[in-house]
Order: structure tokens, then C-alpha cells, then sequence
């Protein structure tokens, strides 16, 4: 008897179940052993993702458990920590006690998909919300709700009840037109229940670098797209490119800024982290490049697939980065694993798309099926039924059609989802000219300038005075903390400024327990009282 | 025209919401004006919570967004910081931006109910679960599929694979009987999808500090439940009471300790903290004294009803802190406002409670109703029943019966709903002979004491040598995520220690902006590396 071969997946998405899937399928038991490796228990449908932020499906109904959709497969929840490509190892990351675990491999398959990486992009990875997972999706539903909820209270101060009504989704791709859709929806549905908020100030801003939408679709049809968007209130900025954020303010790379508590980014996609440490033929871009055989150049058992693969199409270029052509990859691959462990030939199969489908919201979408163009209520229909169709599980078929239905007379879910709310440690940016915090604030926690400048103003009556000038490795806010008062006097931007922040319960329990710090703090406090007082 | 009055009821659970819907019932549209503070803005339909945690209903389900439930309250969604009864204000925590929000008040209604308070129960605040809110179910959850994932993982170590099958429910009340019910089923259940978790492992433990569980009920049927439980594989253990907590074990009285990773504690339920601070007169447990109108002594607007009050009952003693005693003392509260609004007569008025139900799980009950004792599925036909018909809002009542409904057929859902990962700042608890990390492991966290001894012990082939002796105030662990090594040394408890640990990202967030701190670290580092070497 020959030994089994074990195939090792990284991911859990598309590409990854149905290499697992096929593999399930086309395997003798006795040949080869299938683990699976992803850092969450299931798998999400991406192409409903949006729909969570609406509620308008069970939040659970848009995942499923890994284990029950592929019976035959290991699966190991866990982050890939490293891969040793020589050794045919990957280690994972660690448990509830700190061991790592390394697992060996005979065939290994890279289907890691992609990230959203704002590094690079000033403030981006501070204040935008990204959205390619579950939790991305929940994180933003709860926090678009708790602007409602602030905009119901801050009815007097009018810039920042502004502020909090003004939602901008930057990504004029398939993900951030939908995002845009559900959450101008969504908004304007919900807000009816606040007799506090006006709709008429609620604005839901949709950034698109270039001169039309879904630059994937047929351009009557992104016109389309545009017209439906726009009558339904979301403000379309065409040619317009995000280049920074703070906590306050979506800054255009024209300068211009757009005041707003809510920043949603779909782009850019990037390489897995992970996919980018290893020394492998890649694109330009980052993808690693496979032959039409999905295997990765001079390596007769690394494969490849999905998005975070080159693959050559069928006629020129390359696949795009879809869940249809992910799911015809694995199939491919699939099969060439087998027959490689069964000594064989591997083969080459290209594939043309079959459409692109894209929602927009309340029973209206825009798809290109082959060939035909299809608008309106028709290719929502359409765009529903495949997708149920494509849904795994027949039980979470029934679900999904069951709270569609639902949704036709029952209003969107107003819940928000209690995540952790400890934060710890936040990384914040400030931009020229705003305010970390004014004279007369609470103080709710501490910074520290990792990076720019800022000045610390002292108002009293109509004298200003500019006390100091703050830098990288200086903290401030400590005074009101350590004293239990208000802010004692304004903290501005003057350069773009990174800032780690501590809240209060975080600082205090530090400062309480290592002597050194709080006695640096203590001093540093001390002398700024004193020159407060010489200033006042 | 009279000055309208303002009600401010802080907490929206069922005391303070229903107030809300009988004074929106009886008043006139310009005498009352009402403003409901809650810190969610949903309202939690308690008695179904436990089934949050096996995801039988939507997980949105068991809560109503308090918006739609009381069209005509004013919400406010904020924690409340501190109340002035003598100025009539209340004052709430800051939202996005830090100023605090001053609210004034005709009446006050105090509806806060009670909060699970750990404290004084060692390590029980670091490593317990409490079950009161959706939060708190909802982590529960998606740590116990978390124990189970990782029990699939480690299946080497046999001790470490054991804790993470067990699961320890301290209490017998109602919560922690349904609690270990529901967990019991849950697991048992989903553990069939992991080939590699043997079921015969797997032990759920139920810890009640009397003779019998669910004091509260009548003896027979106590016993009934206890036989279900124990028939369904709940390891009951009476006369057992919890003493202490630390990561790896729950600790009994008798000093006896149950290896677990899961520990779920239902007791004890305290006042909460805003009600503690206040001198307003107070029952020996804490709870606000009132009289049978429900209003406090000495105050003629100052109401409180439900668990945060002693409300005298109909033949002797208080009225027990049920949902079905909340509701019928606010329709007493709100009538007495009304009066006492329009400068009448305040009414007083007693309740017998009509009956009590407790779920086992799986179609069982126990239920004694107008003084019928039920039993097993008639009693939990009826506990649905009963409860479906007491969820407010018809829609929502339809999607619970749904999902009732295809639960006879689907299986449980095991999907982990991913909360953000990010914790920062953790406290630990470590009780003597227990290791906070082994020599070789890998360096995740540095630790800082705050009280109680540990010893750094140093092996190297069959030398063991005790290198030193920490307490208060001084850290460990910080050299091997200096050096990006695994650790050097054993770090051992061996006097209760409770320390404060800081992940490798924030640690290296804060040293690498904070000179002073990393200066101090390395001083550190280096000194001990010097005794490792002379040890070694």
C-alpha cells in the first residue's frame, strides 16, 4: 500500500472549499487526506455580504460551518503563521497555550484570496472601514446604527450631527456600489424611527476614481446603475480619488474634504500577507503566478487559485478575481492533484465567464449574462435566484428564501449587535488643523505622537497663547487623567500627526502597576501644570 | 397650559419598558413627555437568551429594537455617569466627541435591574463568564465553538484537551439551569461534526451551593429537572459552591478543583453600581427600598420597580425578580406618575405571581402555573407558548415560531460569529503550583503583578534552579518578545497572583513610542539574561 498523500488548503473561501470539495468527490478514501486551514469555523457567501449590514438576511445565514459542507475534510482553525516551502511545512499560529503547530505536507494549495490593505494611505488604517469578511460586515452595520443613535442625541451641535449623518463608501467596483446600495437603503429606511433626525441631512456619499461605475460591466449598464443610484439619494462623486482620512474628515486627492463619521473602503485589494513573505513568481501586483494547470512554476505540488492566482484566461489576460471563476479553478486543480499523485498527466482547462451581476439594492440590479443585458427588477430576480441556487446547503437555502419573504412586509432589523467594546490601544491620525480634543473636554484618554506635530493652545478669556509644541515620543492628555478634571487646554494638528491613544481604564490600571511610568508621567504633568498657570 | 412633565426612566429591560408603554398608553400627549436611557438600544427578551447560545432562533430575535417598541419614548442611548437627585439632573457618558450630556427630570424611575459582580470572588472577574445580556451570550457562544475547535487541534495533549471539554455552570437557579441545559445540548450535538472530539469526553457540570436546584420551584418538580439533567449527561454537583477562578481551573469551597477552560457563573446578581452609589434608603442586599406605590420614601418623584427594587409582595416578604412581576408593578408606576402628574391621589396595589417555567432544553420543562405542577413536553409546549405570545411585535413572534419551526429538522448552527479579536489590556488570575508560561513556549504577552508572588524557575537538563522571586509591581515575560525568542524560563505562581498582561502588539506599540519604557524594559532584560546564562 502506498502512503496517503496529504493536500494542505490555506483558506476557506471559494477557491479553497471547492478544491476540498472536488477533491472529496474525485479521491479513492485510501489516497488522499484533505486538511483544511482557515482562522474562522465557516465559510461566507461574499456576494450577500451586503446584505448583513441591512439585517434584511439572518446574520448567521450568510455563513456556514465549514465541517458541515465538506464531511471528509480536516479542518484546522487557525491562522498560517510561516511556510517552509523546502521542509513542506506550514506552522499555525497559537491556542490557548502558546505552542505552535507544524503541519506537514505533500501537495499544498494557495487559495488565501485577498486583503484589503490600507497601508500607505494616510489615516485609511485607522478610520475606514474595511469590507471582506463577516466581521467587517457587523463591525460596520453596529457602527452606522450608533451614529443613528448619536445623531438622535447631538441635536445641537450641528457640524458633527452632521457629521454622523454622512456615510461615504469609496469603490465604484461591484463590492462598493453594493456596500453603497444596502447602506443608502438601509439608512433611509431606519431613520424614520428617529424623530430626532432629519432625513434630509442624511448623505450617503459613493467615490469612484474614474468616469463611470462597475468598470466590469457594459457601460449602458453602469449607466444605468448610476441613474438608479443617484434617484434613490446617494450622492455619486465620479473621477474622485480617497486619499487620507481622520477620524472627522474623507480627504479627496483634490484636496477637498468631506466631513463625515463613516468611511467605507473596498479597495485597494492586496496579496495576503502572507502570500507576499514568500519568495514566489508573482505578478506585479502580488498574485502568484500559476500555469493554466494551476500549478506554481518549478514546483510540481504548489498550486494556486482564486484571487490571490494569476491564472491565464481563456482568450487573453487574466481570470478575473470572481467566485465563478474560483469555482471552476478548483475543479481543474482538483483534478490535476489526483492524477499528480497518481503519477499522471496534469491538465489545462481555461474558462470564459458565464456573466457579472451586480445589486443595487431594493429589488433593482444590473447584470450581463451571456451576453444579454438585463436591468432592473428582471436582473434582481435573476441575481436572488442564482445565488440562492448557488448557496451551499439546502437548509440555508430555505432560510435565505424565508427571511426574503419575510423582508417583503416586515421593516429592516434596527438591532445593533453587541461586539466587545474594549478597544485598548487605537492608532488615530489628525490632518493639519484639527483638534485632538479642546480646552473644557473630558478627559477620556492619553496619546502618544508616533509620527507629525502638533501645538498645545491655552485659551483664557480672549488671550490665546501657544504653550508648546508636541513630537514623535511625546505624550499628552495625561493631566486631565492623573487630576480627574477637564481638559486644560486644546490640542491641534499642525502636521499630519499618528497618535496611539489609551483609554482612561487602560492608563490607569498601567499606571498603577509599573512605578516607573506613572512617576514619568507624574513629572512630565507637573511641569506642564505649572507653565498652564504661567500661561493663565 | 400647564409645564409638560418629564419622565426619565433609566434601563430598558422589562420594568423599564414597559413603564414606558403604559404611560404612552394613559397620558395625555401634553402632559407627559417621556425619555427612556438605556445603553443598547434593543431590549432583551431575557427568557429566551439561553437559546442564543445554540443559535436555535435568530440571534436578532431575541432582542426589539426599543425605537419601534415605544414610538412615542424619547431613546437615549448612552451609559448614565451619575445622577443629582437634589438639582433633578442626570448626567450620561460621553459619545464621539467628549462632552458630557446634562438631562432634567420631573420623575426619575430607577429600572436597572441587577448585574452579575464578580468582585471579591478571586479570579472570577478574569476568567468567568457572566450570562446576563446578548453580549454576554453571544461570547459565551462563540467561546465554546472556539474550545471545540481547538479541541479538535490538540489532540495530543491530553490534560489540556480535557479542560477544553469541559464546561462548569455555577448556579440552579432558572439562568444556570437553562444555561447548562442549553450548553449541554448544544455541544453534545455539534461535537458530532468534529471526527476528531470523542464524545465520551466531553462533561458539562452544573454547581449548586444546596441540596437541590431551583430553589425557587417546588421540590418535586426540582427533582424531576435534576433527573432530566442528569439522564441527559449534566454532571450535577450540590452542595458545591465556587470559590475561585484562575484560567485553567474552577475552584470549589472544599478546595476541590474542576480542570475547565469554560467556567459560566449565573451568581450573583448585585445592584448595579449606579444604584449602589447613591444614598437613597437600601434592603440589606442592596436593592431601593420603596413602598407598595412604588415610589422612594422621602421622594415624591423618585420611582423604582423590577430587580434594582424591594417591592413589598402580596402576602408576605418582596415580589421575587421576575419578568412577570417587572410588568405588572410598571403598570401600577405609571398609573401612580399619571396621578401624581396631574396632582392626584398615587394608588397602591399588590401581585400574586400567577406561575414559574424553567426550560431543560431539548422538549423538556418544568412548570407549576395557578398551582399546577407540569412536567416534561407539556410543561415545554407550554413555556413556549406562553413566551412566544409575551414577545412584543408580531413580527417578531412570527420569525421566532420560523425558526422554532425548522429547528425540528435543521441542525444547530455552529457557525462562530466573529467578535473583534482585539482585548489589549487582559487581567489574570493564578492560584499557586500553576505556570503562567513554561520555558520553551512561545513569548505571546508580558506580564506586569499587581498582587500575590510567582518564581522564575530555570531548567536545563535535570538542573532546576529557582532564578528569583517576583511580586507587586514587577514584570515578566518582556524578554522573549524583545528578542523575538520563546521563553527563556518557567514562570510559576506561588502565592494568589493577579497580573495585568499586555499582548506582543500593544506592548510593542507602547515601548517603541514611549522611550522611557522601552529603556526601562531592556535594563531589565539585560540584567536577567545575565543571571539565565550564569544559571544555565
Amino acid at each position: 500500500m502506498t502512503r496517503k498523500h496529504r493536500v494542505v488548503i490555506l483558506g476557506g473561501g471559494f477557491g479553497g472549499v471547492y478544491v476540498a470539495r472536488y477533491l472529496e468527490r474525485l479521491r479513492r478514501k485510501d489516497e488522499i487526506e484533505i486538511l483544511l486551514v482557515n482562522k474562522e469555523n465557516h465559510f461566507v457567501f461574499l456576494p450577500m455580504l451586503p446584505e448583513v449590514i441591512s439585517g434584511t438576511i439572518g446574520i448567521l445565514d450568510v455563513v456556514s460551518p465549514l465541517r458541515r459542507l465538506l464531511p471528509g475534510t480536516d479542518l484546522h482553525v487557525r491562522e498560517v503563521e510561516s511556510i517552509d516551502l523546502e521542509a513542506q511545512t506550514i506552522t499555525t499560529s497559537t491556542g490557548f497555550h502558546p505552542h505552535p503547530h507544524v503541519l506537514a505536507w505533500d501537495h499544498l494549495v494557495f487559495a488565501l484570496g485577498t486583503v484589503t490593505d490600507f497601508r500607505g494611505l494616510r489615516g485609511l488604517p485607522e478610520h475606514a472601514f474595511p469590507f471582506k469578511n463577516l466581521t467587517d460586515a457587523l463591525n460596520l452595520r453596529n457602527h452606522v446604527i450608533r451614529t443613528l443613535e448619536e445623531a438622535a442625541i447631538e441635536v445641537h451641535d450641528v457640524p458633527l450631527r452632521r457629521r454622523l449623518l454622512t456615510f461615504v463608501v469609496a469603490g465604484g467596483g461591484f463590492s462598493g456600489v453594493e456596500v453603497a446600495a444596502e447602506l443608502n437603503d438601509f439608512v433611509r429606511h431606519v431613520a424614520r424611527s428617529y424623530s430626532r433626525i432629519d432625513p434630509s441631512e442624511i448623505r450617503v456619499v459613493l467615490l469612484h476614481s474614474q468616469a463611470r461605475i462597475l468598470p466590469e460591466m457594459d457601460e449602458s449598464l453602469a449607466l444605468f446603475a448610476q441613474r438608479i443610484l443617484a434617484e434613490r439619494g446617494v450622492d455619486l462623486r465620479l473621477n474622485a480619488r480617497l486619499a487620507a482620512a481622520t477620524g472627522d474628515d474623507a480627504i479627496l486627492a483634490d484636496g477637498s474634504h468631506i466631513p463625515c463619521k463613516t468611511l467605507v473602503s473596498t479597495v485597494p485589494a492586496s496579496p495576503h500577507p502572507l502570500v507576499e513573505s514568500l519568495k514566489l513568481p508573482k505578478t506585479r501586483n502580488g498574485r502568484l503566478q500559476v500555469g493554466t494547470n494551476r500549478r506554481i512554476d518549478r514546483w510540481s505540488n504548489v498550486w494556486a487559485l482564486g484571487d490571490c492566482a494569476a491564472v491565464p484566461a481563456l482568450q487573453e489576460g487574466l481570470a478575473p478575481p470572481t467566485a465563478q471563476h474560483a469555482v471552476r479553478q478548483a475543479e481543474v486543480l482538483a483534478a490535476n492533484i489526483i492524477a499528480s499523485a497518481r503519477g499522471g498527466q496534469v491538465s489545462t482547462f481555461s474558462f470564459k465567464g458565464l456573466g457579472k451581476m451586480g445589486s443595487l439594492g431594493r429589488r433593482s440590479a444590473v447584470a450581463q449574462i451571456l451576453g444579454i443585458k438585463l436591468y432592473g427588477f428582471v436582473a434582481w430576480f435573476l441575481w436572488r435566484t442564482i445565488y440562492l441556487l448557488k448557496m451551499p446547503g439546502w437548509g440555508r437555502r430555505l432560510k435565505v428564501a424565508i427571511s426574503w419573504t419575510l423582508d417583503l412586509f416586515l421593516p429592516p432589523e434596527l438591532v445593533q449587535l453587541p461586539l466587545r467594546s474594549s478597544v485598548g490601544v487605537a492608532q488615530e491620525h489628525f490632518e493639519p488643523g484639527e483638534e485632538v480634543f479642546h480646552q473644557g473636554d473630558i478627559g477620556d484618554r492619553i496619546y502618544i505622537v508616533m509620527s507629525g506635530r502638533a501645538e498645545v493652545v491655552h485659551e483664557a478669556g480672549n488671550r490665546v497663547r501657544v504653550l508648546a509644541t508636541l513630537g514623535k515620543g511625546e505624550y499628552f492628555g495625561e493631566m486631565a487623567l492623573l487630576r480627574s478634571t477637564t481638559r486644560t487646554a486644546t490640542v491641534r494638528c499642525v502636521e499630519p500627526m499618528d497618535v496611539l491613544s489609551l483609554p482612561k481604564k487602560e492608563f490607569n490600571l498601567l499606571s498603577s502597576n509599573l512605578p516607573e511610568i506613572r512617576s514619568s508621567f507624574e513629572r512630565t504633568s507637573e511641569e506642564r501644570r505649572a507653565s498652564t498657570q504661567a500661561a493663565g
